[in-house]
């Protein structure tokens, strides 16, 4: 298990956060990723399911995906994933799959999360890979950027409703 | 939801037995899977992970990125996806993600299944995607072509360990 200081975690999920910013600007819900493997960047990652109408991009995903292909390996052993939000149930499974060891992220997500939240799919003993958990580094950023994404979100859709009631 | 005739959920899951056989033919584990709609497939998968070194290249990711493609949208409504094993739990949250509505799956994943054998991610009431979950369609042929792939693999390398034996 990678050990990591407490600046050396910010910094990587200041990455992330770049990552999500990826996100944001193409109006996707801001999420990024990165994967760390002896102190390098192996793979990384952002939610681009509406720009490329993929329902599995996922930051997670793509991420694991980037690493795969980098490192020639499905087995991504001795890597580090850090993610601004919670890992989804599907994400949750394919970090499972992908082996790695650990993973900490930034806010939880409690409507949607596997890593704690709704399932602990990455502690669950059944399973055959188990990933050690951390989270709440730069928790107010990672949460503070999608709130701000869906409050956004909120007044657009409340804007296209008053013009569509002023024009009828 | 579509409704399909005993001899039409045949047939389809004959399909995802073709897929599983092009798995099989890699030295993969052997699991295929087809996506249905309006009576045509949108979308075919097969496992993959060992020849393309990527995690996540399970059968129904793979059918899932097809269908997303063809339809070129993330959304597949109206759909059936048909797979020869009980989806795993990154599978099954692919399909919630994906919106599926229904699923039809040959045999149980007693070890690793997220769609009734160690989860039930798929008809969960908190997440916001619930799918109608029928199995048993070619129980028979689809376990078999696991159970001989496994087979196989364990004579493999028991002749192989049989051989350093000799040689030594």
């Amino acid at each position: 298990m990678a050990e990591f200081t407490q600046e050396e975690k910010e910094y990587f999920m200041r990455e992330a956060l770049k990552e999500a910013q990826k996100s944001l600007a193409k109006e996707e819900i801001p999420i990024g990723c990165v994967i760390v493997k002896n102190g390098d960047i192996i793979g990384r990652g952002h939610n681009a399911r509406e720009e490329r109408q993929k329902a599995i991009l996922h930051a997670e995903i793509m991420a694991i995906d980037d690493a795969n292909e980098n490192e020639g390996s499905w087995r991504l052993l001795d890597s580090t994933l850090f993610v601004t939000i919670e890992p989804c149930v599907m994400c949750s499974g394919a970090i499972g799959l992908a082996r790695v060891p650990q993973v900490i992220y930034g806010a939880a997500n409690q409507k949607f999360g596997g890593a704690g939240s709704l399932y602990d799919i990455l502690t669950d003993v059944r399973l055959n890979h188990r990933v050690e958990v951390e989270t709440g580094i730069l928790e107010t950023e990672c949460a503070a950027i999608m709130q701000d994404f869906f409050r956004k979100n909120r007044e657009k859709k409340k804007a296209a409703k008053q013009a569509a009631k002023e024009q009828s």
